[in-house]
């Protein structure tokens, strides 16, 4: 009843995958799948990993897929994340050289490649000439200082706010989830009653931004020649039916075989496959 | 153009207070205020703190309004807490002897004072006996870690939370606020899909339950007797609207001179009055 | 495993009962409904209505609960509507002697009924002195041009919007709904970025104002007293739990059997009973 | 203190015109506009309409910019609806070959050019086999029988519903406001509790779907080479700043000269450029 991923893959030339969910999951990547990825490289399928994660950089993210024979399956240039929009954001519209943010070193990155200089938002304060405030990961900083902090700044300075990371939640066990930076964002916009820019799926942006990237590493090739794999209703399915790719729905995350038609029924989006895996 | 809050409380027999804003402001209580409080007292008019404030029980509060001369302004049961009517729910609805909480070891009071234990949220696990979780006060806890504690246990137990203070901010200083217990809770909110248990301004519950401590002081107490005088529009003015009492904003607090009348119309929360303080 | 609603009933001297889904359903009384009633007033049990209904008198609701032999079951003072709670707001706060108002004619009553002359919207123009608008009722008017032309008025008016029924949707068939004029008041409140003043359950204030009523029939009536009885989680039940007194959970309306445990478990609103109907 | 227009449109190669508030108002196209626009294209600038109208065609909002010497100023190309991104939608997606919506006949023409049948909701019931719903414009149909209509239909099926315009009001006159089909679809999405697929600015992607459309006619154009010009901080600016292309405001339509520096504090939302009108 439910669809074979392997025959499905066989009808589209380029694949978006998400990361967590999908390929990998709280004890790393999931059994197979690996394997799996190798033999569509093989086939000639142009694979992507398409994630709202902004934590670290798309080179760090690529080592994380190695195939102990194949080697990288994703290359540094298949790796999307929300971050690389938010870079851009921050390149075009910044005009101060400095940008504070909330998040690890890491996703530090993020700012720093756009040519500007990245400070954690515990060392600005209300003199610092700060452009922007980057919202990066939920990690690295003191929530109580660092969120109240970060307000009081926003409440005297008129600058624009980016989220590289429009999820509320992610999970971190087996039945454990933890607030994630869009969750942040969420509460820092309601205290300030204003709204920040916002980067990642189900944003239809996030798609043709990928789109634009498949494109000009295989020139010529047409929405209906790409699949979108994602685990969430609401981010990865709702989004890639917004760009108008086929998308499919595997069961390997966030939902579950016994609840999804319900969970289907009750959003109104609607997956055009559900596979157990994408090693089924 | 202004009203004079002196000739104004002459045809009030009993004034509630809001104390950030109209008594207080982070400096301490505000300069004249003492005195007008006890002139009014010596006057015969009852007097009443109506506070959101849950970090603290009554009685601490009390020791905030001492007059050097003539000492004690409000006693204990002049002071109403949104923290009380938590309190109650607590002790109506909770099915198991122990509370989990988020919030300083002080606002535990109004966990204790119902007969039950309270528990800092970061000493509960998975597998301890809470029969609901209060959010008390936005200091006193580790954000980053106890949220989430405080989420993955409500993921697994079908118990209440109590908000016991509405506010999703407060001023710290000049030009500086903070996130609230209530902003905390909308985060959790919003993680969970799911809504707390609020207590406290406007819900007009928090003013029938002052009216009815005054209605027990002062038997056949009508609400056109009543005064309510606060410093916000949303919660002050609106709430004691709802409730059918009068209500006067005073400008020493969240709502300027300058920006008054145009808060009020972007608004439609109208109070019957408008004073400069409550000392002119 | 469900409780027994006529054991429970005999632990309370008072009971508040909603009214659809509970006594009736869109083919009017349910079977058996005026039996109960009619015994359980015979045992001394003082019954009441406290309904969202804002449609229509007391005196009207009244007429629906006839008993063949034992006649009338609630008397008017026993029927407590959201809309009487807008009434008290609209005669303690409006300062013109006009309100303009959304709804059937019939729900006119909770304006006149304040000593204040009801006009419908679509009579209103920007010039006519009105110092409140109502709404009443999602019928009796266009819904296209009078929701617009109430808005308009909005933007030019500092008035209060009273909003007699909070309830968003209502059941209207088997399977159908309606659109209930809470819902038309979040329409119309986004449009004008400013919040209106609600009255009805899940409120607090209505069950404490219900309170008030059963204590100056019933002196000394205590909350532990009082069961209330309802088919709604996020009004009836969470709002009895608020005000601290006992809910019980009846699956003839908007919750089913099939589902209710699922949706305790969801919302976190938790009735202290579970009964299949009051007749049972 | 303000921008000129005409030196800034030196600057750019292509400039996206948003159009009630830039180009037109309540009473036409505004004075000197169509001057502007036909030196504009004399200088060989790509001009364009970026709308978020989908009431009509675009053949016919081309209409409405007729030079009386130099003729038609946007070809029917140049002119970018939200609703040609509903129709890829709806193209894309929709499994059944009838759609139901709300809206204008005129608005049918986005279903209609997506080789799909167009039934108004008034003439679909429970059995008719829609394979979506269109929210196309706010008149044409009778709101209350006909949202009520639509809401009882997505109650049964599980078909996307699409949105091809995300306004909740646009101005009708000089002062006054009407509700837009975007606060109809929030309206409905809470009734439903769910969220359906919304088209237009603020979204990014209705201005990747605008550049790819540029870059078609002008092969080889860069984000630089583009500005948008708004009258809405929100939508027109917001969407284009985020796709980081340059903005300019434009002060005749929502935004006044007097408040436009509070609105950009309040929002955080700063356009590269302001200016009093595209004449000037």
């Amino acid at each position: 009843m439910l669809d074979s991923f392997r025959e499905l893959a066989d009808n589209y030339q380029v694949i978006f995958f998400d990361a967590y969910g999908v390929l990998k999951n709280f004890e790393g990547v999931m059994d197979g799948v690996l394997d799996v990825l190798a033999d569509l490289k093989r086939e000639g399928k142009e694979l992507y990993v398409v994630t709202n994660d902004a934590s670290r950089s798309p080179k760090k993210m690529s080592l994380t897929y190695v195939h102990p024979e194949h080697g990288e399956i994703f290359a540094e240039d298949r790796i999307i994340s929300s971050g690389m929009l938010a870079r851009d954001f921050l390149r075009a519209k910044v005009r101060a050289k400095k940008v504070g943010y909330l998040g690890k070193p890491d996703s530090a990155y993020y700012i720093q490649t756009a040519g500007l200089t990245a400070i954690p938002i515990n060392e600005c304060d209300y003199d610092t000439d700060i452009g922007a405030i980057a919202l990066l990961d939920d990690e690295g900083f003191n929530w109580e200082s660092d969120i109240n902090r970060a307000i009081n700044i926003l409440r005297r300075k008129t600058i624009p706010v980016v989220v590289a990371n429009a999820d509320t939640v992610y999970p971190v066990h087996q039945n454990d989830v933890a607030i994630a930076v869009g969750g942040i964002a969420d509460l820092m916009e309601s205290a300030l009653s204003r709204r920040f820019v916002r980067f990642g799926k189900p944003d239809a942006y996030m798609f043709s931004y990928s789109f634009s990237r498949a494109s000009a590493i295989t020139p010529g090739v047409r929405r209906k020649d790409i699949l979108m794999v994602g685990d969430t209703l609401e981010t990865d399915i709702r989004g890639g039916n917004k760009f108008g790719i086929d998308t499919v729905l595997v069961l390997t995350g966030n939902t579950a075989l016994a609840s999804y038609p319900f969970q289907i029924d009750v959003s109104g989006v609607i997956p055009d496959y559900v596979c157990e895996s994408i090693t089924t």
